[in-house]
């Protein structure tokens, strides 16, 4: 008889392993942070005991949802502006009030509320691409969260930086500071190939190489970007970055939304990482990605929420349900991204996405134990035939009951163990009524 | 100082009038089921006392959602077979499942069950089509919530008749035991202009004119449709209708995906209500509606979750979502059907599509009391900039706290009040074991 540390047990154990294995009346065993066994219920309970036995009937286990592209700190400025064109949205909203309002302190209280979000969403794992990148880190490793954090990389002044040497300068410091801790992995995150020159580019690409960090990038978001892009080098955005050589196993590329077959084969065979978007690109009108498309050609497409100000929330339950229905009715092909697929799409292939296919994105004995805990006694989850179809298109993300992240349970029935959620709601209040203030009139509620 | 039953207060009152007038710290107050007034909580406090006052800080108080089109009773079939298509779901899965398993009593139990979820969710009144109606409107009755409901005609045998004249005498039975009920309003349903003849439609039409009920039907969901009745009559399915008299204010057509100009106007002139099942289009790859140019033509499009076999849940908030960001991208406007407009679709609209305009639909006074209160202290609803927008693209069904329907709470802080919760959900998954029994195969999970 062996000691755990926790024993989680459920209905139905998703292992999301290479033979997407399903175990019912399953449980995990969780030691030292890792995963030490996977199976039935009783059998684990004949292996293993442990203090802590949490889960049970009417409960279902799966790995923690991999969020592969987002702006945390951007959940201050959830619905601050929609239904707009995208210029007038970024340029007049957003570029304005983040020109105003970012600090390391509003990174790093905002990022607390996005964790939390998150975490009730049985995310475990995100992907970020913003400013004031260690405030965003220590938030996050506060929280308990995994994370890749980039420091973000433009041509132009912001509040961080003056040119692309500062601010690649500050993805040298961040990578420093972080490249060795248990949940944090340092990034760089260059804009886009319309915000950074070539030479950008390639300093970016030969740092993140340097220490073995991903590289996360905008691309092909709009129609517009490739239409730049073009003007500018004479080539569409997936081959202008294979030409300087950014593509491989060590980038994420968000949205991916206009590709050429021949850029799909490109990203296909670099192994580049996709995250897909597809609430943010439906709402702000940017296209829909050809996932299926994507898929056939064996990429494996992860996704992203972006940040909260595109795309109202950080849920990737929602991204999976949207997804799985709107490529159907695109492609004319009701087989289309099967709630499998999705569910793969959110855990393991977002893990292998970041680069960290190695560490979690499954359970699987050795794996670091990312897991989330839902509870199935729901009137809109019942009766149960198929629990993939169950989570992809009628989980909800309140079901979500107890998260687990690197053993340590951050989310316990709903409540954060790691940080106290009246203040960090409170601090949201706070910060919302001085934006609203500062930014009335871009509201037709009065204030 | 009068007295009324209950006075509702919110942060934000959303009364969906014509004004779109929003109440900050607003209040409603409620007597003999019927609202007595809207207005500042202040004010409202000045004139109104009443034994029992709900809501307050952090709270919005909204119309009770219209949900236009479904089949509640096929929450029983949730989920039994997706990803497939069309035909192969409906001939092979779903026809079969009904033939084995349709009874009074699976309606009854099955329809609780969609009432407690749909409740959840926010939604006060629903527009039902399917078998054992009588079944279906005692439910419904029991659980206190207001459906339009619909006793279904074809020309085929099924459990419930051998043809068309069967199928028009239990509707006529069905309108003659609920005409005068307050909740219940009776009604016809045609399946559509496929599965019922030209006679038949018209005989329809007749019953329902003669007792001034709704008639509901399956309008141009596939494009197989519009050949099958192209094919047959010459005429693409809404011109059909048309010519048989069909098509007015008396009217529910639910779904109207394939739509030519002329048939849009056609809608418009006769003011057909419609109901859009965007959802339910796409995870069964019928396609997209047209909704953007019905909403230009002048049709209040309303919406309809469609059964939960076919779109795996009752929610009108996420139907709201969904369409809101889906019509953006389609229509490459990302100011196409804004948050305003979906919250109108979800409420009065669809009120209007139902001939209840008059009742309820908003808040005003002397409209029945049918009001959804939703908490807005969660991390994924903070901070907010604009109560719309946080209801359409950011409030999960989870958010609704208490409902009321005709004057009455039946659900308080999440919790049934006119049945029990625990008895519903355990019939549910019995049925449930029963129907995975007999349908084992149909899942990849064991069972």
């Amino acid at each position: 008889m062996q000691s755990a540390d926790v024993i989680i047990q459920a209905d139905y154990v998703l292992t999301m392993d290479a033979d997407l294995a399903v175990i019912e009346d399953g449980a995990v065993a969780v030691k030292g942070g890792r995963i030490a066994a996977v199976g039935k219920a009783d059998e684990i309970g004949k292996r293993y005991t442990a203090a802590k036995v949490i889960g049970g009937k009417g409960k279902v286990a799966f790995p923690g949802f991999v969020n592969t592209h987002t702006h945390a700190a951007m959940v201050y400025f959830r619905g601050l502006a929609d239904d707009l064109p995208l210029k007038v949205w970024l340029e007049e909203h957003i570029w304005p009030a983040e020109g105003r309002w970012l600090s390391p302190e509003f990174v790093s209280d905002a990022v607390e509320l996005a964790c939390l979000e998150m975490l009730r969403g049985g995310i475990t794992t995100y992907a970020d691409m913003y400013f004031f990148s260690d405030s965003g880190a220590r938030a996050t490793k506060k929280i308990g969260m995994r994370a890749v954090i980039g420091a973000g990389v433009v041509d132009f002044p912001t509040s961080t930086g003056r040119n692309a040497d500062d601010y690649l300068a500050n993805a040298e410091r961040l990578i420093m500071e972080w490249r060795n801790d248990e949940l944090i992995v340092p990034s760089v995150a260059d804009h886009s190939a319309y915000a950074c020159s070539p030479e950008t580019l390639q300093k970016s690409a030969e740092l993140a190489g340097r220490y073995g960090v991903p590289l996360q990038i905008h691309l092909s978001e709009t129609g517009w970007e490739v239409g730049e892009v073009l003007s500018r080098y004479n080539k569409r955005p997936v081959v202008h970055l294979a030409s300087l050589g950014l593509l491989n196993e060590n980038l994420i590329a968000a949205h991916c939304v206009w590709l050429e077959p021949e850029e799909i084969e490109l990203l296909a065979a670099t192994k580049t990482g996709v995250s897909h978007c597809i609430e943010s690109n439906l709402k702000l009108a940017s296209g829909i990605a050809p996932v299926p498309r994507m898929l056939k050609a064996g990429i494996h497409v992860s996704f992203g929420t972006d940040g909260a100000a595109s795309n109202n929330d950080l849920n990737i339950l929602s991204e999976m349900s949207t997804a799985a229905k709107v490529h159907k009715a695109v492609s004319g092909d009701p087989t289309a991204l099967s709630a499998k697929q999705a569910m793969l799409m959110a855990t393991r292939w977002g893990a292998e996405a970041l680069n960290l296919g190695n560490m979690t994105g499954s359970l699987e004995a050795g794996k670091t134990a990312d897991i989330v805990l839902a509870d199935l006694h729901k009137p809109h989850l019942m009766p149960i035939y198929d629990i993939y179809s169950h989570i992809v298109y009628s989980m909800n993300a309140s079901d979500v009951e107890t998260v687990v992240v690197a053993g340590r349970v951050v989310l316990d029935n709903r409540s954060l163990t790691t940080a106290d959620e009246s203040e960090i709601m409170a601090k949201a209040v706070e910060w919302g009524g001085k934006i609203r203030k500062q930014d009335s009139g871009i509201t037709d509620i009065p204030v």
